[in-house]
């Protein structure tokens, strides 16, 4: 089969092996998308070398639980090794142990087929189009912020990115509280944003009147800068998300945080389940925020494509 | 009078007038603590030019409430605009507009006269001597944690720093835990640690073993490879409390923020009614940190002894 890789900080296309079950279920892939983290993996993030992506619809072709065969699903991306006290309470997403799909010790979904533990499997409803379910990844993560810092109806909250995390972080969210703010520096993609309800889109350069201003404020640039702003834009005491998987060691205000009596709250994955209701109930619209599909063929080409700034979500196909 | 001051990075114990009260209350200093916040802005950290210090102990001298005068007090050192509304809901210590003693805006305690608004003022109970309520201050500042980040009987709590701050930190926090670690570079130093109760030293180049096993850690030694293993002896999902003011832009690892899901809580000031009553009942003891005293005059002598590395609470006396 083929699988878009990444060896030595190299991307290419291969003709690699199809996984064997090893006691784990065999789903074909229908589409992927391509995240951020894609990108920077193949920048040297991680270290990963192997098969990427971690977004992905699929057919169960094979499971030792045959209920599922044939099913149309999205798989968590944290496979846990069942053992320890955090999978047995039924979450492995901090599993010492775990390998995460197409980051971690377990090839990824931009490929014609990948394996996944059963458990991680959840069906996606009817009402919910392939193009969409590629989102539920993406969307967990957004979504699941409010796992870790619940907004309020009086929280006076912004969310600095206006790629495709940031605005599924404020469609998600925005939901929680009356009003949000969403900072970029794409005028057409902050259109994107106030589509829905209630977000207000403030490009980047206009948003030094905004300081002290915001009890919470989600970082989902991934930029050195970003952060810089988020700390700017908060009040004391405020909470900064800070979403974005960042390469490297960015240099950081600590006196800023220790003054102001900043939290700072890391978050990395929600759950699946919230996200494929909000999708199935049509309370949330994602498939605006595809600007791209690619055969797998030309995945290295999509790599690039979803490199560029006006790219939002890009999405490959087998 | 005589006054210690920073003037553009420069230490100098100067001749200069005595304050007048403006509306405030004028305090005859007893005896100043020099804080590693002090020496920080002898390095330039706030950019502040005056008297420095803000441990103190002191005799109310004048005061428009004559219940005041004469009295032995301590004092908050956050001094609001008594407009906004923090400070009406008596909480000036993130008022945007407080001064702040011998940090901001407000001369400081390294004097032989101090000013603060009344309000600030707290009256010292006899059973604490004027070297313990000189640490008054900083033990409000350790002890504040427990404001921010509630510490349970079950949570495996670790500092890091055996300095006078950190030290504070154990020995305030260590009541509420089984048992507490503390981390550090000298030996003589966690000898003190030691001394009381459910307290752990542990050198520095042993902590090796004690990756990811904290709930808690709590930074107090302020250098920048202090706030690196932090992050690695914290579980994911643990809290890192940020109580040192670091100078300049350290480097920080962001990434491993996200993936491990840490909770950073940046720490300032504490409460000092909290802090009197812990030395008043004699539930911790302060005194054993002090490692030197000079008169004032020796200030610039003081604040050399104060940064070498075997010296504890330096403090300054009139």
């Amino acid at each position: 089969m083929k699988a878009l890789k990444v060896l030595n900080d190299r991307v290419s296309v291969e003709k690699v092996s199809k996984p064997a079950g090893d006691g784990e279920a065999l789903v074909r892939v229908l589409r992927s998308g391509i995240c951020n983290t894609d990108l920077e993996i193949a920048r040297g993030y991680a270290g990963f070398n192997g098969t990427i992506g971690h977004e992905f619809v699929g057919l169960v072709e094979y499971a030792a639980d045959e209920q599922l065969i044939g099913k149309r699903v999205v798989g968590e991306i944290n496979a846990g090794c069942g053992k320890c006290d955090l999978c047995l309470k039924g979450d492995s997403r901090h599993c010492p142990d775990r390998t995460v799909l197409g980051i971690h010790g377990r090839d990824g979904t931009h490929a014609e087929f990948l394996r996944l533990p059963e458990v991680n499997l959840l069906e996606v409803p009817e009402s919910i189009s392939d193009a969409a379910a590629v989102f539920v990844e993406p969307l967990a993560a957004a979504y699941g912020i409010s796992e870790q810092a619940p907004i309020g109806d009086g929280d006076n909250v912004a969310v600095i990115g206006d790629g495709k995390l940031g605005i599924l972080c404020s469609r998600s969210l925005s939901r929680s509280t009356v009003h949000m703010t969403q900072i970029g520096k794409h005028k057409e993609k902050l259109d994107l944003v106030e589509k829905y309800g209630n977000v207000t889109g403030v490009m980047l350069d206009d948003a030094g009147s905004l300081r002290n201003s915001f009890d919470i404020v989600i970082e989902a640039s991934g930029s050195e800068s970003g952060f810089a702003t988020a700390l700017d834009l908060l009040r004391p005491r405020g909470k900064l998300v800070l979403k974005s998987t960042f390469h490297g060691l960015p240099r950081w205000q600590a006196s800023r945080v220790v003054v102001d009596e900043i939290t700072i709250i890391g978050s990395r994955c929600g759950r699946f389940a919230p996200a494929l209701k909000l999708l199935s109930s049509k309370a949330i619209e994602v498939e605006d925020l595809i600007s791209d599909e690619f055969p797998l063929v030309s995945g290295v080409k999509a790599m690039r494509r979803a490199a560029e700034s006006d790219a939002m979500k890009v999405l490959l196909s087998n």
